[in-house]
């Protein structure tokens, strides 16, 4: 594997100068998150660095390397494109970086769409990427605080947020997500921390 | 098959009060719509009939008859049990009421979640339910406008609704509605009726 110095001044030189400060943002609280829970700080700090890293190649590109590397879309991704650079990155973690963890390129193959099981680096990963301290929406500071205080909770939370905006903007949703949060809901039901209504 | 009248007078008895006059709203509107979109009424009638016939079965009951006629329960509908009359209403229509026409049985299958590859009598009776007169939420007189102009745009917008609906409600989300949706919207993007915006 590259040395993280590397990477980073790699990225430094292939990102917007919006998405290299997203970035270390988004390294900052996963390192945090990931202290905060008992994760690997130093896999949640390299998952953290390189999870958009295919995001500012161009869209026709993106599609070019889907093929050479053989990567399976779904219909939805042919269609929603933004969510190619999460596989993609994957894949160009492994290939230009020489990242081999499958935890790693697990939690950056899935850090948009979320998964139905997803481990804590993937949640950690997925967070902070929402929460990151460039980001800014209405509840954003509710979710960091919720964030440090139970994982699965703002997991849910940012599904949630994520849903609605998807459905207000006309846009296909990818049943991933759906499945990501009906799992940790049942989780919890399970556990008994979420009593169901009364149909 | 046993006769409309006699099905309606049973399902009289069975319902309360409010749950056949939402019945008898149902028919009404499905028998509209269909009218309007060229489906046949006579189907649309009877399947709007019988859409509710085991919702007001007790919830204990209801899960008996479910492991009485072998249906198998995924695990969104075990804890969403609201959800269960739709497949247990396709069962007793038959069963009770001598109704073995599959396209009236799936209609009243799918009526709760929608389903991917919805006919037109199923979108006839996903939306008569949603929209029969003694309907009332916000958007209900817009839905009743788009639903006799353009069937699946009314349908998308009744599974945006729902969606909302449910993740507010902090519920689980069955993925048969987003797949539902997604497929609609898919449809509409092959026909150019819908502009993806950049991402």
């Amino acid at each position: 594997m590259i040395s993280k110095a590397f990477i980073l001044e790699d990225l430094k030189k292939n990102m917007t100068q919006k998405r290299f400060a997203h970035t270390l943002g988004v390294m900052e609280t996963a390192v945090a998150l990931a202290k905060r829970f008992g994760v690997d700080e130093e896999k949640a700090e390299l998952a953290a660095m390189v999870h958009d890293c295919a995001k500012d190649i161009p869209e026709v590109e993106q599609l070019n390397l889907v093929r050479e590397f053989g990567i399976l879309l779904d219909e939805i991704s042919m269609v929603e494109t933004a969510l190619v650079h999460a596989p993609l990155g994957a894949a160009l973690a492994k290939i230009k970086y020489g990242i081999e963890d499958p935890g790693i390129l697990r939690a950056v193959k899935v850090h948009t769409t979320g998964d139905p099981k997803m481990t804590p680096l993937d949640k950690v990963i997925f967070l902070a990427d929402y929460i990151e301290p460039g980001r800014n929406f209405p509840g954003v500071d509710r979710l960091r605080k919720v964030a440090f205080e139970d994982l699965d909770e703002a997991v849910i939370m940012a599904c949630d947020s994520t849903i609605k905006y998807v459905i207000e903007g006309g846009r296909l949703l990818h049943p991933r997500m759906v499945e990501a949060r009906n799992c940790l809901l049942l989780e919890k039901l399970k556990r008994g921390e979420k009593n169901g209504e009364d149909n």
